[in-house]
């Protein structure tokens, strides 16, 4: 709310200055965008654009921007929030007149959050999508309402797209277990994989939700858990994980809100698909244009990386993480997920 | 496990009395899909397939049928569920060997399921994905753990894919309003449409899950709740709740256990667009392909789906749920559902 007060009084020092009133707003065009090594996560860079007041080209938008501000500042106050979508709809009453489509409102928003640097869900705007599934000894408040992530069926916690709102009340376990696909989360929950690793297991349902990377950042910065991430041993999968870690170049103006730097990656690897003898698929075209971009991407610079993508491509072959049950539906938490976290976490 | 051991028997029964075993499977072929008038679904027909073991061209495929129940009888003695993907890969170590890919192991399933007249989920194979969310005053137990769904926090209760083994302890809602976007179930829950409604507020996450599917029919017989289903206006969001209504071709021999035939309609229609002046999409070519197909559909056979069609291909328009924001967020709560609730409950 201070933000945006802040926002709405610069504008009013200038028009009282007799002063077109203008915004900076950070470019987010790819030239700006640079990956942090230190920090292992894409960022802006230090280039900004002008929006002013004074431009007849800019005027519509520069007042769009305020109105987005303004029913931000309206839905803090009441206590609510909007999807992006409902905004958009919303903007049908707005005096700068309707957007022509959703992208322009959406990255009118994409602006405020560069330009405040702050996330979306801070100015009371949610995602559409809810997070991933939680099952643990985590307890957990929302508003009035405690919750233990073991008691909340097998279904498990819901990270909601409020996740910031949410209170880490206790928290009994010693690490984050990420997994990539709902069909794993079941197996390890049923194999009770939570109590014999004393671990959270999350079910990421593919691509990581915006709610689901705050979830684990917190988790690893404010309870102090490793966070591991068991994926599918192929590039989609690779990525998965990637994203959790060092964030997407997209939203590097919300990287340092979203990153998990310190997550590891206990995924299937080509060495494992090797080691484990496990049923695979052929590479697909696809995948192997994938690989070869990966290859290029600053992220995966480490000798582990290079390593698992070229030994990927030379086996011409992936594999999924449900195919240790070639040995049994025990044997990824019997043996698979023991070895992997002897391998990150020492012995 | 009853059925299966009944299988089994019939099986001994045949070679002890030296005559090659037999299964007899109903047909799934499109010949042998018919839409069953009297209960509004499409079920099976009368035709049905021989699996000989003294057939070369079917014997792989006959002793691979009898793996899959003896897999299933584990699990179900084990008191465990596993994946058709895990299925697919503990299939490596089968004496008849593995499967190709996964569709021909799936096939088996439905293979069983049709001539057990049991869903997959009975023989302990559950769906990869999780269903709906719920919020409001319903009270589950799933083993020894109790749940309120008002008390699961914002993103609800998760619909477990085991739902069949979920016990139904105490509901004070009166109605379930299933809704298609996540987008509008937060909105629901932040208005405390529950609260207002007496309702359970299921968010589907776009077309149903199984189990979903399965908790609102259990909700409409055991508990007598009225579902109520508020999609998008276009043709993919009517399809989403007739699916619910009446269940897929596809899956005409389980529709007996999954369709709600008693649902009812409360998303936005053609009508719905014009008279609250809705801000709009235009139908794309797909769109009117599918609206063109719904009008054949014998689903939609009803004046008032032939009705509201052919208004929306007039009109080229669609909308979605959300744009109802553009009377304020709080619209759709205050003014849409209930005038909808009036229509299809009566004053």
């Amino acid at each position: 709310m201070e933000v945006l007060k802040e926002l709405g009084k610069g504008v009013l020092r200038e028009l009282r200055e007799g002063k077109p009133p203008k915004l900076k707003i950070p470019s987010r065009g790819t030239s700006n965008i640079v990956y942090d090594e230190e920090h292992g996560y894409y960022v802006l860079g230090p280039r900004y654009e002008i929006r002013s007041a004074s431009s007849m080209a800019q005027v519509k938008k520069f007042a769009q921007t305020l109105c987005v501000a303004e029913f931000c500042k309206e839905l803090v106050s009441a206590g609510k929030f909007a999807t992006l979508r409902e905004m958009y709809y919303t903007a049908e009453g707005w005096e700068p007149g309707p957007f022509k489509d959703q992208d322009e409102s959406d990255l009118l928003v994409e602006d405020l959050e560069a330009m405040l640097g702050l996330k979306r869900e801070d100015l009371a705007l949610m995602p559409e999508e809810d997070g991933a599934a939680v099952f643990g000894d985590l307890t957990i408040r929302e508003g009035d309402v405690t919750i233990n992530a073991l008691k909340a069926g097998r279904g498990g916690y819901t990270i909601p797209p409020t996740i910031d709102e949410v209170e880490f009340v206790k928290c009994k376990a010693k690490r984050v277990i990420a997994v990539e696909t709902m069909g794993m989360y079941h197996r390890l929950v049923q194999e009770e994989a939570w109590k014999k690793f004393d671990a959270l297991i999350v079910g990421l349902k593919g691509q990581a939700a915006r709610a689901t990377r705050r979830f684990l950042k917190r988790a690893n910065e404010e309870l102090g858990l490793p966070v591991l991430l068991f994926t599918d041993g192929d590039p989609f999968g690779f990525h998965i994980a990637m994203v959790v870690i060092s964030g997407s170049a997209k939203l590097a103006y919300v990287n340092h809100e979203l990153a998990v730097p310190k997550a590891k990656f206990i995924g299937v690897t080509a060495t494992d698909i090797v080691e484990y003898d496990l049923p695979t698929d052929k590479l697909r075209e696809i995948d192997i244009a994938r690989l070869k971009q990966l290859q290029k991407d600053p992220r995966y610079g480490s000798k582990f990386w290079q390593e698992e993508i070229k030994k990927m491509l030379e086996l011409g072959k992936k594999a999924e993480q449900q195919a240790f049950a070639k040995y049994g539906l025990e044997y990824v938490v019997k043996e698979y997920l023991p070895a992997k976290l002897k391998e990150v976490e020492g012995a």
